[in-house]
């Protein structure tokens, strides 16, 4: 029997991901979606790219109209709302997968600095795993409530981790400078995503004052046992997908470039989906478009390592690692519907 | 003395545009911007390009308080607002060029119909001419108020009025098919114009019911003092500037290429503006990028005439022509700040 | 057993496109890939998105090198190559669909007055079967050889024919006006489509004069059992994929959009992969990006009935109708790896 | 008698910048182009846009033909090339402005290890200016011969010396992590410059080896009178023009933002070219499209201080600083023809 997925937020880019994955996934489907608007619209009149894929209206986002039958509920919602259906799904038995930012941050007071708000389910946000897939495997396979990573935090963490984590790197300030595709602004027009404004420019925003920093921070401490200080500085680049983050980091000795490849192919070397390059070619975006992977390169450049990671924003950054959470919760190949 | 210089509505791209040619231009200047809020903002906190360039406030808009010394005022104003606006700006003695819609349409019942308002200024609107430089030139010479032209009009009438107003032009309903880049949509965020839903894709729009629609008949008719009836299809391409249209005129008896060429070398022969090509090269947007240039070619494919045109709609569909028309009202070298 | 499969070609796009498709199919698998490159490199090494997804190597394109096991071949060539290919292969056994336009015109006089080469294989240009799945799905079923059609000419064909195949449309010569995305040139790089030269840029190429023309008049010349002229004129658009195509068609006498609209619906009612838009919405290439469907939107202007068809030129226009075919050609569901 | 210009390269984007250029410039006049093409092509067929402004064609790049009233010529030639007209130019009296690459660096051996040719010129490489006109105004007033700076080394040189000059910055490695738009790589097609290869991605390219990082370690060292290492790193953005360069540098002790704001307004006081933002925006490529500026932004993030600077690639980084460098070395308004 397939996985049975409600949906929470499917008008937004990484709802409709999600549909687009689970409708080619071989153990799993979609079986309901809600949303916040009265009319219930049918799915293909917010997406007319659904058009006969797939049957559903967006009924109420309120868990009591979930169906029973349902096993996991996808959260594409924004910051601040999934809080406050998180611990009534728990309640009705379904398990979750937060796409949001609600669970993320460990520290309660953290989330209030950052998010502006009291965090009202600090139960929950103790039990949540962090699903950076390749670090949590085996808390994410007995988890019920999993904190989705941010898409910055994912290409950010994959290109650090493996100087952190192996006593590599410096504690000097390590340099996340991050390039995005615009449709990491999520859905909502504005003006700095109106495209004659964004179009045929590059922009630099939240110049340390990212709400992604905190996490990222957070993730790499935790995984490499250490605290870290990483200065994150996000872009806004005229394309709908992909993120490419370039990270500096500086070596307590410096290293040549063909050591460090070897160590992040050895570090990466069970893991599905990420790719380290060692044939001396970088990766660009486009490679991993549509797709769960993460390319990975890495050059001694100096005193630093310069590690150059790809991701799609709203696959690895959202809903494809959303999708292998799942699979990894449910006890599927992780790969399930991800190639 | 330079031609003084007043412009409401500074704060869209036609506004912007404006001010940067008038920035260039050897015999005007900008002395006074008039918009509607409220805290007066510094033109260069609405437009960080013009830092340095212009040290202006956006004033209000009411025509009391433009000062005295102005000669023109530009109106860069939605349509149903400029008519509230000109019988007070021509009352008090300033010339106005309007780059909206309101004094297009010489039937004031066509303007009810087609932008759903009553025309509450019908004197000015019979006094009024329309600004299509190259064909109403020795009006516009006269003129106080001149109705600057739709940038899909503009890009259309130069392309087709070769052959309606020589009589080679068959009846038939005139296709024109017109491509534009983004800012022709206005300023204003919208899902339409949100980069991750307008990049790498086109669409049409508002197939034959575009409010250009009455324009382009209007004004092919009276160029050409017989009926026309064009099918306008407006498409939307991820670009900021450019309009290319693709006019497909059936020809009474076919004539060659070459024979088409001349034609419209010979009819364009004196117009500064207007730029046939006879070489064999196909104009794109990109070659107009930026001036008041209209570039044009002509094929004949069996007993088709297709013209394909090309203007920048900020430039020649907008605020470059709203100069042009400056220049012949004042009596300036037409090309005075366009080249 | 999965239908095996080879590919010669795979390093342009569409050779690209097909191994995606195929590597999601549940019933068929790439077996062999061929190019002229005497190294032999990995497809990885071509294609750094398919590192981990196929572990092949581009081999010889050689019939005698292709395994016996082969049941067709995809051939991914320029025109000109195929046909030196295709009698080979036939005779080797396997099936083959040609991606080129070597078995597409009917006429050998027409392939070479179009593409200036002499037709080395008539024989096989009689027998081959043209690919537009949804009017010749009988005959492909029992196809040794599919031409598969041109990208503009799906477009076209499926957004005519309702019109040309019931007696609706007047004989007067059909406008279709298309816009591509910049991968239909290939993956040469050229001036063209230099990034620089092409992007925030709309250009008509080939106006009257596209190899695609003869093709679109052949295609709805059969399937309407009468003789039609068109005049194409492609364009050039700013971005990757997709192919929106306005066809511009005289009816006999005018018919309300609701008429039309319902015509349409009933005429594609049992094809999978034609969506008619019935709800006032018109398409965008974006809604098909990725798949291989057709959307179809028309509207009455006047005594005009304009079409809008989008697909994406990859898929639906190339790789995707191509294993579309094939799904017709061995029985299988037609829309297997395609949704 | 305005000074009269030749240009030896004008079918590169840096040579028709310079031709747009000074078309506008009140005291200049371009009176002679040269290339290498045997036809001598009017400069229009190279360049549509310049139809009907600039009536020149291609002649020889030989320094003979140069007319002896020429004053100054630009070269916009591959690097290896300027070097063997340079000596014969000045020999001929004639004043030079070098937009390539081969009297940047100083030392004859560098030049050779980056660019891989022996310098046969260093008596000139001892004499030529370098062109970052803020900071050796006075030594290309009296230069005969200025090497102009790179597009990237101008970017990160402006945004950088505020902190370096100062005795603000440690010295530990500055992280320069620029983004350019394609124009930058030249008009030469090539598949990392295909438009379906760059377009909808970025990618980092030259980590570390790219041939601007010595000369930006050459101008911070020779600006601030002490070593200086860059970890340079460019990328490659889906837009023609602009670069963004995020720069990190590690400060001696932390500043406030207010601080270094305060700091980079009163360092660029009288510079009518570099516009410091102090109130609170960052800023975009497109700010400063088309033109000459380059504006900067600080922001303190930890024990680094995050600039990030805008310019026109081929504006202020190559065409824009070459007339502005040809104003001064004339004893012109330095802004004249670049507002």
């Amino acid at each position: 029997m397939p996985v049975s997925v409600a949906i929470l937020g499917p008008t937004g880019y990484s709802g409709l991901e999600i549909i687009r994955i689970l409708l080619r996934h071989p153990e799993a489907r979609v079986a309901y979606l809600g949303g916040r608007r009265e009319e219930r619209p049918h799915i293909a009149d917010i997406w007319p790219s659904l058009r006969s894929l797939l049957d559903l209206r967006v009924e109420s986002m309120e868990p009591e109209e979930i169906p029973p039958g349902v096993d996991v509920v996808f959260l594409a919602l924004p910051h601040g709302v999934s809080l406050q259906y998180v611990p009534h799904l728990l309640g009705r038995g379904f398990k979750v997968v937060d796409l949001g930012a609600d669970y993320r941050l460990k520290d309660a007071a953290a989330y209030k600095k950052w998010y502006g708000l009291e965090h009202t389910d600090p139960a929950n946000l103790t039990r949540a795993v962090y699903g950076l897939t390749e670090f949590y495997r085996d808390q994410i396979a007995r988890a019920d409530l999993v904190a989705n990573p941010g898409c910055y935090p994912t290409s950010i963490a994959l290109a650090v981790a493996p100087l952190t984590k192996t006593g590599l790197a410096d504690k000097a300030t390590i340099v996340a400078d991050s390039k995005s595709g615009i449709s990491g602004a999520g859905r909502q027009p504005s003006e700095e995503t109106h495209f004659p404004e964004c179009n045929e420019s590059v922009a630099a925003y939240k110049v340390g004052t990212h709400r992604h920093a905190p996490e990222i921070e957070q993730t790499l401490t935790e995984i490499s046992g250490d605290p870290w200080r990483v200065c994150f500085v996000p872009h806004l680049i005229p394309m709908d997908r992909g993120i490419l983050s370039t990270c500096y980091v500086r070596l307590k000795q410096p290293l040549p470039t063909e050591h460090l490849q070897r160590l992040f192919a050895q570090f990466y070397a069970r893991e599905p989906f990420v790719r380290v390059r060692t044939d001396g070619t970088l990766p660009k975006t486009k490679d991993v478009w549509g797709t769960n992977f993460c390319d990975v390169a890495v050059r001694a450049v100096g005193d630093l390592a310069v590690v150059v990671s790809v991701i799609d924003n709203l696959v690895k950054g959202a809903a494809g690692q959303a999708v292998e959470n799942m699979n990894v919760m449910f006890g599927l190949d992780e790969k399930a519907g991800l190639l």
